[in-house]
């Protein structure tokens, strides 16, 4: 069955998400006058909330969802919130959600400072409801989150990336929070670690297939009216894996042509061109499969749990993050 | 007696420092290239390692140093050092300790994911040895230090600030920081609450008298080889006590006239005038009162502690932070 939005497979947890947007809500609260405007501006654009429903329904599956479930989503929407305002300085983000991002509008100052102030904010609600679990797993994660995009950034520079480093590099940056959702979620409702170790490798697959198809759009997207434009990790001279596979794949001249075209970029560098070469030798097929097997693998991690609605929700979720278009 | 380098002071613990080096040397490393490099880059420029200090001593006056001293000791100049880099892209500093700036060297990008992953390293250090009262602690400290840089930056925008609000800001943005030095170098000792209050208490009037010292500096400072140049924050449009001061303590009409050229700024600024302005009008010298005020309270905490060798260290150490030059 195709999924067309996320709305269709969080029905199931529609009550408790509106709980969960209210406490978040409150926890942004600060008696400095900038952060309110800031975290006001924040709430405005109102995120796909993919985090906090990892959590909800991780623990709805391993056997229900509590305040600690509660607490665990917000700080996991903290923490992916303090990374966005972060990447926007990193990248240089003129616009976030179709938003103009925090660091256009109050400058890099205000976002480096704001993402640090919504750190912060997120393991005190960890240390105040004595969640040491939590932070244990937060403080890892936030570890291997930065080291993940250092790691990119070196690869980058240097425009040399294999397929190994390239999976560390999403496992880290990326599979990483979303494994951490899970992991929060699970040990919200369970010592269970059989339970525990099925979610937390729901999350991990989930998140490399997730990734993958993120760096597949940048090659075949078509209305990309709110994300990104097509071709802008080639300009950026990030090796993802359909190029990573499609210069592995090709003859050395044309793929030593290949580097050269994105090592110089400027205005000779038409990204169709690159696009084209990926194309023609399988990287976007090779990446599409790849990324199916990793969404299996997430699908199979669920196995343990008996059927139910919950599970199926999980699963359906992995399809959507999958066949999405955008 | 008159102290002209950190080093009369801490002859005390000169083989603990040495061996906290070493420690916070291991603790940096990373299986990341660029990571290390950095990392690198920030252990050849040698800071004063001021906090660390205070946690040691605070340590060995409350019961002795342990194990867990030295945790906290790294754990807070990792988090230092991760505010130093981040603040330096909130300035767009170019140096630091006479070394460019780590945004300088790697841009914008690099120093804001090396400020998290830093700060991540710290809070690790304290969840792989259980110090969840170091945890608890430190979180609140990041969420004050980053809130009270943020506040400072709206009353700079705004030109507009007076003696609460400054005093709100520094406690929060500087004090904050060697208050939980001193906390956490007594709870590594001691449970004794009045201790920790007493170092806590110490660690929070050194903070304010050192940041009035320095916001003095801003004034008056005459050798600057390697320190920010005279009348930075005028030129900022950051108000601090002593200008604060002398605004309220001058005719309406000179301090109009001082706010309208700070406001204008560019080339018609001299901030010989304002410097000027602030003398005539008792602004350095109620500051340097202040400051002293401060200094003795700090002193004066530490009181419940009979007489020592490391007792007349911390006392040292707050005349040497009230008379320093630069």
């Amino acid at each position: 069955m195709k999924i067309n939005s996320l709305s269709e497979i969080t029905h199931l947890i529609s009550n408790e998400l509106e709980q969960f947007n209210g406490l978040f809500k409150q926890s942004l609260k600060s008696k400095v006058g900038l952060v309110d405007l800031v975290t006001r501006y924040i709430l405005k654009q109102k995120g796909k909330k993919v985090r906090p429903v990892l959590v909800l329904f991780s623990s709805k599956l391993a056997g229900g969802i509590n305040e600690r479930s509660y607490r665990g989503a917000k700080l996991v929407e903290l923490l992916h919130t303090a990374t966005l305002v972060h990447d926007d300085v990193v990248d240089n983000a003129e616009t976030r959600r179709s938003f103009p991002s925090i660091n256009a509008v109050w400058k890099n100052k205000v976002a480096v400072l704001m993402g640090d102030y919504l750190l912060a904010r997120g393991l005190m609600l960890a240390v105040e409801g004595n969640d040491f679990d939590f932070l244990g797993v937060i403080t890892n994660t936030v570890k291997r989150m930065s080291e993940g995009e250092l790691l990119q950034i070196s690869k980058t520079r240097k425009l040399d990336n294999d397929e190994e480093t390239y999976f560390k590099i999403i496992s880290d940056k990326t599979a990483s929070l979303l494994t951490t959702c899970c992991e929060i979620g699970a040990r919200a409702a369970t010592n269970d670690e059989q339970k525990i170790a099925a979610l937390k490798n729901y999350g991990e697959n989930l998140g490399i297939a997730f990734q993958i198809r993120d760096d597949i759009l940048d090659y075949i997207g078509t209305s990309k009216l709110f994300g990104k434009p097509l071709g802008g990790d080639i300009k950026e001279k990030k090796l993802t894996l359909p190029l990573i596979y499609a210069l592995k794949n090709s003859s050395q001249n044309d793929s030593k042509q290949i580097i050269r075209l994105i090592r110089n970029g400027g205005k000779k560098l038409n990204v169709k061109d690159v696009i084209e070469f990926v194309q023609r030798n399988g990287g976007i097929v090779y990446a599409e499969k790849t990324s199916k097997d990793f969404a299996q693998k997430a699908i199979d991690s669920l196995k343990i749990f008996n059927e139910s609605e919950v599970r199926s929700a999980l699963e359906s979720l992995v399809s959507f993050v999958v066949d999405r278009n955008s």
